[in-house]
């Protein structure tokens, strides 16, 4: 059995997120799964970095399948982007060895959350930003994005209710930068919790608006109270931009 | 009654073009009027500065219309951005002369045509590009754009059976650039004719693809012969940039 890793693109707007779910839903990987176990004619399973949630974007989300083929990886990526649906697409494929697993092998994930800073819509990018008209302080933004950084325990910063699982991670940078009306906030780490970057960027946003200091994230860090961290924001703004690898 | 003048964006993939038609049918032209009839409480006709046709976008259609109201033109915005869809925005909007006409008065207009020049295609772009993977001579297409511009008669380029009108226009320039992937037609010229970007896009990628000389492109402008010009490519592509005024 060959072992291929593929580097995806998808618009997550009209998908239940990345995992497949019992009883179908329309899932990227679902999607992925039915198309090569009819390409092979045997089931295949594809193992994704990591989940992306319902409505969130993938500009380089990364995957590998053990398939039996004689197609090169190139032919796969023809295939694959022939039969796929228009909001997903294949974008590079290789051989890997036969130990390489795109979830466990991961070092590191960068993701983007795009944020519309205007009372004036962008048709274009409608679907890939988060409206924010609201005046926003840059300068405060950058303070706690910066403090948000680090080896921290997580937890004030996701969904998952009370579990045995380690809530640490490392968050190497936060790059907050403007262009035009658009505010980018960049988060790469060597792994973020389920809703992590959501909702560390609903408390940036709150900072921003001033509806929160930069220095009370300090206490959230330590306190690990969810409901004292900002809201959720929506997952459209949102994009998983590379998977890194050593 | 006041005139107001508005910056239009819209996303063209879902409407049957600008213009609206008699019975219904899905159009941006019907989409405002029914907005501002309604905003209004009696019947408004807004003049667009030309026809898009069905799945065309527009970074800045003009329009205006006539209306008796006490809103200032930003509450007039603020107001049609709330109701309208999300693929039709208001950019800007201001008061203009009792004289002001969008199409009367509109001395030229910019288009863009993008051609995405890759077998993987741009998930996020997919509905404002036209895919051609062949390789594309960009030399060559240059040489056409330059022959095409001037003042003909474009007799050729243009869907529109005989009729009395002149096909005589000016095209300015076209400018033909690639970023990455992507190859940029942008088309400046005092007015076009039905399909005449569209078919001169398609005379254009012919060329580059050395299905045609570029030299045949001036008989194509004395004998006006449709036939002999180049396919119809997807409206999807085509967006109306700009419209000038003096």
């Amino acid at each position: 059995m060959r072992n291929i890793k593929v580097i995806l693109q998808y618009e997550g707007t009209r998908y239940q997120g990345w995992q497949k779910q019992e009883g179908g839903g329309n899932t990227i990987q679902g999607r992925l799964e039915a198309l090569l176990t009819k390409m092979c004619g045997s089931p295949v399973e594809v193992n994704g970095s990591g989940r992306t949630d319902a409505g969130v974007h993938a500009l380089g989300q990364t995957a590998n399948f053990h398939i039996d083929t004689d197609m090169t990886p190139e032919e796969i990526m023809r295939y694959m982007n022939e039969y796929l649906p228009e909001d997903i697409a294949v974008i590079q494929a290789q051989e890997a060895s036969a130990r390489f697993h795109s979830r466990l092998n991961a070092t590191g994930k960068t993701y983007c959350y795009r944020v519309l800073n205007s009372s004036v819509p962008h048709i274009f990018d409608r679907r890939y930003v988060y409206e924010v008209p609201e005046v926003l302080d840059m300068e405060a933004m950058c303070r706690a994005a910066d403090i948000l950084c680090g080896t921290h325990d997580y937890k004030a910063f996701t969904s998952t209710k009370k579990g045995k699982k380690s809530t640490v991670r490392t968050v190497e940078a936060i790059i907050v930068t403007r262009v035009g009306d658009e505010i980018r906030f960049t988060f790469k780490g060597n792994g973020f919790l389920y809703h992590m970057v959501r909702i560390m960027m609903g408390t940036l946003l709150e900072v921003g608006m001033h509806k929160r200091e930069a220095a009370q994230i300090k206490e959230l860090l330590t306190s690990g109270r969810r409901e004292e961290a900002g809201m959720l924001v929506p997952a459209k703004g949102l994009t998983l931009v590379e998977v890194h690898y050593s």
